[in-house]
């Protein structure tokens, strides 16, 4: 069991890092700003979910080849040029898987330390969208998660419904998590295409 | 005495996170939106000073019927429209009484896990205005608190200390309580109505 | 050795909350913005890694002459009339003393918790960085840290390395801890000084 969840961990941290390294290139940052902001999008909604769960070590603290690989993955990103010609909008991809991974993750977490499906579902919502709202945040960006824009946040939290569902009826985790991730990335990346949304102004823009 | 804290902390979760709804929909937001800052401004405060304090189960991983409630309040809040004919002006009466009663349990919590009076009063001061500070901060409002604006979070320490004396002359707790955080509530609502502020700029504007 | 970490402790305390306040007076904020943003500045980072390395109680709650002092700078900064005169600019040298001693300190205080080296330099930085972070954010700049402005995190980064290497080498805790901090805060100042960056547009502006 251990070996899926750690590869779906690095799949979500490397999908994420580079969502935001994609950000802070197309908003000129300097190489510091380029891993300090890889680093938050990936490891700030698990940090987060291991504060509130009193979960220590923090995870990336247990396995610092992820702080390393997002170190790495930095340098690359802010001295190959190649790099300038991505643009911000190739982030829904990436954002997509990590939103995925995190979400199904945080919520399985919950359940292990013994909590109920409504707080896991909570647990795992926070844990997939709280690396991306800080990374917009201190990107200048309003949080996407706060306007009339595309689903995403309730996605997660579908998901993680669906993955218990999964659990419960399957006896597999394994298949459950693939479930679960793969639905929560493809709807998010299908709601981008296009064009789902909870709300619409009334007014025209 | 477990019931009275019980109550009071439902009734200040109400009443911040019907503030935050307040905003939320002022601004425009979609459900998710509504629910977020819903849920960010009641447990805000309360979450981080059981992270400080490291009083595990933070208290609505403890109490999950408390994001339940919000979750409601949110689709209500979402759906039903007469909520938009609300003035975000109306805001200072819910978000008074939540900076009372959360100040005041704040404060209390600290006592209670033996830490002195001047952190207590911090901590109180921490979870009564930190909800706020963090809707107003993600509404893209600058925080009030950091404003020369009506008098806030010195209340809230004034109205610690005046809890602090209560319980020492009166050996009642429920009527400390009581005292503490309507003093807080009315003072705040005064400090509105009649513009009481620490300073003042100089020049006019 | 309790003695000369407790007193550098207070100089970095003292050095970033006077930052804070000298930043919080010239936005014009009133005497809870200016006691806020210094207590924020000065105890931000500290608290986020005692937090993260899971270490209670948080140093501030500990030594609660810490929050006092803030208390009694900001009361002296509110009404001190000459303050005013003060340039922003002038945070620079106290802002270099506070991200030279709280890096180097964090730094140690991961290794004393058992942490790896490569660890304990990032919960440096993050120690040496948060609290400015959060008080420009707060104070509506965007934090230094994310523009190709004069080099910053990465003297702190540099600094917990030779740190490290002076421990190895010296034998001598005190002595290692000097020359970490003193290298910090003399680059740091030189670098704003002769302008050094990591990076600088290709564009003149």
């Amino acid at each position: 069991m251990f070996d899926i969840v750690y590869l779906l961990e690095m799949i979500g941290i490397i999908a994420f890092a580079i969502s935001g390294m994609i950000v802070a290139r197309a908003k000129n940052m300097d190489p510091v700003g380029v891993f300090t902001i890889g680093f938050i999008t990936a490891m700030g909604g698990g940090t987060l979910r291991d504060l509130i769960l009193d979960n220590h070590p923090v995870y990336w603290i247990q396995h610092q080849e992820m702080p390393l690989l997002i170190l790495l993955l930095s340098v690359v990103f802010s001295y190959w040029n190649r790099v300038d010609r991505i643009r911000a909008a190739r982030i829904v991809i990436p954002d997509a898987i990590g939103l995925g991974v995190f979400s199904i993750l945080g919520a399985q977490l919950a359940l292990d330390l013994g909590h109920s499906l409504f707080i896991a579902a909570l647990l795992g919502v926070m844990t997939g969208t709280f690396g991306g709202a800080l990374r917009d945040t201190m990107c200048n960006e309003v949080p996407q998660i706060f306007r009339k824009d595309q689903i995403y946040a309730s996605i997660s939290f579908v998901g993680c419904w669906l993955y218990f569902l999964c659990v419960w009826l399957l006896d597999s985790q394994a298949i459950s998590l693939t479930i679960g991730l793969v639905f929560i990335a493809v709807v998010r990346i299908l709601a981008v295409r296009f064009d789902i949304r909870l709300q619409r102004d009334a007014s025209p823009h």
